[in-house]
């Protein structure tokens, strides 16, 4: 039984508010869940005008951010990824437009079962119900997730970083806005009152109201996460993603795709990390990719092999093999064959996306086979790993656990399902 | 990076004797999850054959187990779920030989995309990995659920309840003789060493080395699970089944159905526990019910109206609406209309299985979609609520969570999925 607690006063008031939104979340998925697909793409459409009209408001709400960025003194890093301007409002708006034209996963009939009794059961496609997305700096998360929730039927609580908290509120502004221009409850796209540390905490435990918990952000974020959270997560963790060059691979292929899948965007998840190379063919197939990747200005750490074939190259400790660098840097290994590299990929990557290159059938299928990451790639560029490259549309990120969504995180995945069973007076013998 | 920590010898005794069943479990994963479907079926067969050959062995290890309960004062329900003889161990070794004849859920594609850049993406159904199921008395999970992950290419840690470990042990050796008789490691069934309460806690906190977590029990079970699981879980809450009677619905249909849905078994998750019913339609519809419950001597608890149909209906409590009975008690409400009654349901059901006995389609399509149950149906019984009504061959249990695995979790649902990406050169621009 679930009889909601009605929010008390004698609770913490941030408890108290916490709740309100839950309650608002789960009475909005209530009308979400079966809202015609139409009026979801209205409020998409009307978020979308919404952000162009506002884009005043919206800069005007990013430069106090910027200025506390400042003053806090993040990266320019950091900043680069906090600033808005009007090209990225534009992409913002154009990205909740190419939502409404992907299909709405809510609805879809995924398998139908006729019994031999007359029973006709069909498993259904339905919202996940109230997601809680958790994220950092980038505001744009904050139109994205709401969008593809939205999409999906889900309603979704938001938490962004307190560096970006006044870019994120004016967003949900121009989101809600669309929400009730096209008579949908606003509280569908809801943020958390504060950026308090304390608030993610309550979140985490709210699971009679929310039912799936996204977090996307850094190792801290993702430890705490799993450490606190009572609710179902769909976890990215990072990307230590391995390219392994077996002894057939095309010399030629072998260096442009490692120098792509390491070196076109060091920062994102995809990006390899690690190169492994068959022994037996290190001393021709090594040098011409080791002398690419130095040229692109990638540093490279490797073992006594590696080291002894270029002398930029410095020596590797075993803690870089578990390192996600996003950074121009790589670690490169020897192997013995195969059966080496996938045991070495299971026990030092992190299970997101790992390539092999290679013309010998038998190695890309044991390969493929065997490691043990929610995307195994052949002869292509780890940098693929990518929802949109999926041909999904849009993605919220990619997910590294096992259960539910593996892999991009896209419509298809903020939906779970329900059985449907048509009957005419049959009884159970 | 996972680096699997080493059992240690400084660890509490138990904890690195649960280590030890961690990393023969991940290990022997790894092996089963490329197994051929002939020599996993080859093992269920061998498993089959050592339960006939070794009956009586597994009855005198019964014979223990009924005795100790004997002196701990089971129930006779207790005692009877916890009893085995020669049918109920030819019932068992049948039960393999039908998940024989299942098909192998692993490897099948789920999906195909062809990309415009040429890559061709394949999502692949794969195992979970390691699964832990939690159970209490009944010894058949020990082998039902054993045999659903080793088809499905998991390995399990099985962990059974105290009072039938004797029978449990014998059980777990006819199915690692099986394994061992195919060529597949032992350790891809395994038993917790001991039945201490600790070792529970502790499987809970191994997300090292297990992936998912199924708990088959009562509440207290239930509750312990979703309180300290540091794994995803399986939750398998309590079956709060209403039957809602709408003012169109067939006389007849109302009464052979719900007599079924609440009296055919009432210890199952799927029995009926509440009955709802259009006021409107009640004074029609309701008495010659409630005379059949009654009839059959089944005790109604019901509201005023009810309860001014028949004598014999005591009052029903606001907590009466919110309880599983598992008894010959049902509650009975009479209730303004369809809309009525989904909030009700929604409010106080389980999220299991929730029917409608109506012959207005506009009506039916409403609860269909409005009931937010793993199971809804239509003119039917919900005793229906089973993997093997559903087709589905044999069962672990009914999933009331909304993540992965919704309704029943047979094989389909024992697995996850990768994405297997072919390329020939292709690099991201």
């Amino acid at each position: 039984m679930t009889v909601l607690p009605m929010p008390s006063a004698h609770l913490h008031p941030l408890q108290a508010q916490m709740d309100q939104l839950g309650v608002a979340a789960k009475d909005a998925y209530r009308v979400l869940a079966s809202a015609p697909t139409v009026k979801k793409n209205a409020a998409l459409l009307a978020a979308a005008t919404a952000l162009r009209t506002d884009a005043r408001v919206i800069l005007l709400a990013n430069a106090k951010d910027m200025e506390a960025g400042e003053q806090k003194g993040l990266t320019k890093a950091q900043l680069d990824r906090l600033m808005l301007d009007e090209a990225r409002i534009e992409a913002m708006a154009k990205g909740l437009e190419a939502i409404v034209a992907l299909e709405d996963p809510v609805g879809v009939i995924l398998k139908d079962i006729a019994r031999p009794n007359g029973l006709n059961i069909s498993r259904v496609a339905v919202p996940l119900g109230v997601v809680g997305v958790i994220y950092e700096a980038r505001p744009n998360v904050t139109v994205d997730a709401g969008a593809l929730c939205l999409k999906s039927g889900n309603a979704v609580i938001l938490r962004g970083g307190s560096e970006s908290i006044h870019s994120s509120r004016a967003l949900v502004d121009c989101m809600q806005r669309g929400l009730r221009e096209a008579g949908l409850p606003e509280a569908a796209i809801q943020m958390v009152p504060t950026p308090d540390r304390e608030a993610v905490g309550i979140l985490l435990r709210m699971n009679e109201y929310v039912d799936v918990i996204v977090p996307r952000g850094g190792k801290s974020l993702t430890a705490r996460v799993q450490n606190e959270s009572r609710i179902p997560t769909f976890l990215h963790l990072d990307g230590n993603c391995h390219s392994y060059v077996h002894a057939s691979a095309k010399p030629d292929l072998v260096c442009e795709v490692i120098v792509n899948a390491k070196m076109r965007r060091t920062g994102i998840c995809g990006a390899t990390e690690s190169i492994l190379v068959d022994a037996s063919a290190a001393m021709t197939l090594l040098p011409p990719l080791l002398e690419a990747l130095l040229k692109k200005g990638c540093e490279i750490r490797g073992d006594v092999a590696t080291q002894s074939l270029n002398a930029a190259v410095k020596p590797a400790t075993d803690e870089d093999w578990g390192t996600e660098y996003l950074d121009s840097i790589v670690s490169v290994k020897t192997v013995g064959g195969v059966e080496e590299a996938i045991a070495h990929i299971n026990q030092y990557g992190s299970h997101h996306t790992d390539a092999i290159l290679a013309e010998d059938a038998k190695a890309v299928d044991k390969f493929l086979r065997e490691v043990d990451s929610a995307i195994v790639m052949h002869n292509t560029s780890t940098q693929f790993a990518d929802g949109g490259e999926f041909g999904m549309g849009a993605e919220i990120g990619i997910a590294t656990g096992r259960l539910h969504a593996r892999g991009p995180v896209g419509l298809e995945q903020l939906v779970t399902y329900k059985y449907k069973v048509y009957g005419d007076g049959q009884v159970r013998p």
